[in-house]
């Protein structure tokens, strides 16, 4: 393949324009897009949905007591949802940033271009900036504007996502009370896991310890966002609408939220309590088709805070050119 | 709990400081150190590991011939690796930026600080920039400066990862030839989806139109981008070391990615294209391990590049203050 067909406009030519963009040209077209849209419809159109309200599904807005011969076995049936198994086989490739089937139509787009070398300047700044982002589990008590928080989540909320689903709930915590049983729930799930595998004697040993399942930055950061994936929606029939690639598509917003706060000078530690998220799901009362993903302290770094003195990969190892 | 409680200090006081950040004070810290370091030495130490290498697991440089009998089986097959469905059951938890068991030190952290004014407006600054991406399938085949393409790649590499194990490649093809084999495997499997929901006789009447599976941009995008998570290590013993929450971390690094690209004014359209996966991965010569997570055609729009007319979310859509 030579230049000349790489060089080739990257725009459907006309004679395949997608049926949103330009009216059909002949009476064969008419009839070709007749089919098309109805085969749509009955294929996958998904004609608006309702999410689950969180008041009218939940009986209780306190965690239930569990015991510990319980306790896994009803998380791990929680968590399965099993969408992003699904999408694999049902749902490849582009993800559209709009519902094609609602023949939205389509407008120009011109974003701002950039000289060559404002592009070097701007990416080199860019990759400085992020480069000095670290994980900081020490993070000071002091307030941040909750309006540059706000900005934080309008930001992550700029996300592409599967079907333009947006299937993201940012819950931010700053009541003291809150924060605190979210500690309370979290610590319990560590030591259990901490117990399962060092064995009981061993942890007995390290009580006074309690260094690795300790997390007082829970209490202390001002916020807590706790990052919810919607794993699916309700149709106006009652049926589930499965929310294809909502894990892959909240983590990328998560992504994007990581460099809106290190943009502004905040710190967090990237967790994933994955175990607790049933509890914690019903503490924050978040309705069933929210599974919760991660848990990001949020804050200003502690003064003495410190970070271990790690490496990350050079680009060879990390890129490959062909 | 009250004001007082919620401003303590999140250090670890001295006496459940973690091991690798100060030295023991008495014998009997020494003994419970003693026993910790064997216990994790036993339980989940991880000394180091090696990728496999492509040219040494992979015995054909081509993709196999697969009849459209075997094609789904074999992919789904290549596709498992499970790595996510284990996390949860055993690796909750903060992500470690480090190895903490090779008692990495710390150092202070002191990142730039900004006056409540200027954060607010970087906050705004960088919400305006984002919220301008959008997912563009017509992409300019102008040459984009290569240096800006690897800075971008540099940035998505500062994302945390579980455990600090960096689980991406990022395969950049700039290669007229290599390109267009992309496309084709990419689709051809469209192709493949389209005639399984549709039934071959719609999918014959609509052969002229093929809006659906072409993808010119894979030919005209002078880079594209194909992100790889890398499932598992193996260890000097031979034995696979499972990269836990690996799909998360790459999105994660992909959403960085997507943010770097806006910056410097480039564009994208997030797909995945994971049925493809085993195809693209042998093309490419990435070894066992890797497993395709996203595409991306990178460059300049169009000048004629249009997107549909859609709206996001409202913050109070996505936010919950509590």
């Amino acid at each position: 393949m030579g230049d000349t067909e790489a060089s080739v406009s990257a725009k459907f030519p006309q004679w395949c324009s997608p049926v949103h963009r330009r009216a059909p040209e002949n009476e064969q077209m008419l009839e070709i897009l007749g089919r098309r849209k109805s085969a749509k419809f009955e294929c996958f159109i998904t004609p608006g949905y309702m999410l689950v309200k969180s008041r009218e599904t939940e009986t209780t807005s306190t965690p239930p007591v569990t015991t510990k011969a319980d306790f896994r076995p009803w998380v791990d049936q929680d968590l399965q949802d099993n969408t992003e198994a699904t999408a694999r086989e049902d749902e490849d490739g582009d993800w559209v940033d709009s519902n094609e089937k609602e023949d939205i139509p389509h407008v120009p787009y011109s974003p701002p271009r950039y000289p060559k070398e404002t592009m070097l300047e701007r990416s080199k700044d860019f990759y400085t900036l992020m480069n000095q982002r670290r994980s900081v589990r020490f993070i000071s008590p002091e307030p941040v504007p909750r309006e540059v928080i706000d900005d934080v989540i309008r930001t992550a909320g700029t996300a592409p996502s599967g079907a333009h689903t947006e299937p993201w709930t940012f819950v931010v915590v700053s009541d003291a009370e809150t924060k605190h049983q979210i500690r309370l729930i979290v610590e319990e799930e560590e030591e259990v896991n901490y117990r399962q595998r060092m064995g009981d004697k061993w942890v007995h040993d390290l009580a006074k310890l309690r260094t690795n399942w300790v997390k007082e930055y829970l209490d202390v950061a001002p916020y807590l966002v706790l990052i919810f994936k919607q794993t699916y929606g309700i149709l106006p029939n009652g049926k589930k609408k499965t929310h294809y690639y909502n894990e892959i598509s909240v983590s990328i917003s998560c992504g994007i939220l990581l460099a809106a706060l290190q943009n502004v000078g905040l710190v967090t530690v990237t967790s994933t309590p994955l175990n607790c998220g049933p509890q914690l799901r019903l503490l924050l009362k978040r309705p069933a088709n929210e599974k919760l993903l991660m848990l990001l302290p949020v804050g200003y770094p502690a003064s003495d805070a410190t970070v271990p003195d790690l490496k990350r990969k050079p680009l060879n190892e990390i890129i490959v050119h062909i």
